[in-house]
């Protein structure tokens, strides 16, 4: 049997939905119900419910963006750094393998040598290398906390996305914002995400960190390209001159771009599409929901 | 009516002792009774006692040293960041004026231009600008998390001492270690500090973040020497022969060593007694105990 934490969020639903579908026997929890960020109210639960893997899909991303953590840090901190913390206690106790969702917003850019940044490589968006957003900067020391634990993954999502209306879709938001931001980021399809990281328990992979993301980057003014090209909209893009000019009008805090090695996942058998391949099937299906 | 977080610690008890004698109303709670590290409980807790200043000495500092936190980090990033928060939230909203015991161990040496750390000062022994122990990097975390807060004193502590036994006393500490690591530090006499930070409220001081050590700093071998001459101990200290040493034989995360700036406290009238006189009391007290 399945837990999945935070199921009623974004990430969460996803993971829920994808093991029913699947007919696996699945178990969602959020705080509203139940207060697992509670060490003992975790350790009731998971003796009880006696899973087989647990899947850490909560965390403090702010709302409607990232900005909205630098008003809340405390939960942000409790979110997404002290929560893993009870979390790795509990589950080692228990002996229960589980996995729980970082984020590529730990690293900006590219690596010093123009490759993409690996799992060995030191985050460089954190406290401990700023600039940083405090919500990039409590992911890193989410990760810190999970250093060196037994039977545990860790799945680093980037920007998700897929064929669903959601404001938390990618592609939905590119529609919505005014003007966009030329950047070039590793992004993650979140339906395969979501299998891939189940795989990691149904295929028995070896645990550890894995920058879960399609294979190769893209730019922004390719996927708007691609979004014309599929039919998605037929919105004339407009774009920010500069990251300063976006930093001023549109953002209080900066933002992670970056571009992910997933040589590790692809070795391991849990790697995903090339990334155009998967953008463009969720445009084609989401023109064809759009056109009817 | 005063309410202690933290009240059976090391320093929640000196504040609970101090406010007794004084005659004062006071409610010591610790985390072994009450959970007010969660917002509800600390919303129930202070909508029934109603207290007019509440006193946070809670935290996570490790036992027996900082290097602890190494292994604890989940549980020291919740002490020490998220609480503060928690109880900004709560203590904000019911408006209740409140202090918060921080340290000066964000800090490490002298500024540039030789003065000590003034309030107004950046961390740069913290996440933000490393390298930091982990517990001094929750600490300044704690502290960016009260950024702003209302009828909030953040009262900066280091390296207590006083007359009294305790394995917490830097006096005691001092006969107690095989050897010493020369350094220059400003460092807090533990009632004096607990009387200073009480006057905040009963004086009616400004809210805000203190520097709250004695005057002028002590480097380790002219307290060793006046430890000597009061006849606290007749014991042959060994230093180390520099911090190389020390880092490799005695700690796993490094110390933070610094010197404080006083004046903004000294201004308000919260200021502190010269060191050596606050010092060289205690040791002559303890030297007449032992005696005894």
């Amino acid at each position: 049997m399945f837990i999945v934490l935070g199921a009623t969020g974004y990430l969460g639903s996803n993971f829920v939905k994808y093991l029913q579908k699947e007919g696996g026997n699945v178990c969602g929890l959020s705080r509203a119900e139940s207060e697992y960020t509670n060490v003992d109210t975790l350790i009731s639960i998971l003796q009880s419910k006696k899973p087989d893997f647990l899947i850490n899909a909560a965390g403090f991303t702010g709302k409607p963006n990232v900005d909205a953590c630098e008003l809340a840090k405390a939960e942000c901190l409790k979110g997404n750094a002290v929560l893993p913390g009870v979390i790795r206690e509990v589950c080692e106790d228990l002996r229960i393998p589980w996995g729980h969702v970082s984020s590529g917003c730990i690293y900006s850019g590219r690596r010093a040598d123009g490759e993409g940044w690996t799992e060995e490589d030191e985050p460089n968006f954190s406290f401990r290398d700023g600039p940083c957003s405090f919500y990039s900067g409590t992911k890193a020391l989410g990760e810190e906390v999970l250093a060196g634990a037994e039977n545990c993954f860790v799945w680093r999502l980037r920007i998700p996305f897929n064929e669903e209306i959601s404001p938390r879709n990618y592609i939905q938001k590119l529609v919505n914002y005014d003007s966009l931001l030329e950047a070039e980021n590793s992004v993650s399809h979140l339906d395969e995400f979501v299998e891939k990281c189940v795989d990691c328990f149904e295929k028995d992979i070896e645990p550890g960190v894995y920058n879960m993301t399609n294979q190769g980057p893209v730019t922004t003014r390719q996927v708007t390209e691609w979004m014309i090209e599929e039919g998605v909209t037929d919105k004339g893009f407009k774009f920010f001159e500069n990251e300063e000019q976006f930093m001023q009008k549109a953002a209080k805090t900066p933002r992670s771009n970056c571009v992910l090695d997933t040589s590790k996942a692809e070795k391991a058998g849990i790697g995903m599409r090339p990334v155009e391949e998967a953008m463009r099937d969720s445009m084609r299906k989401m023109a064809k929901e759009v056109m009817v």
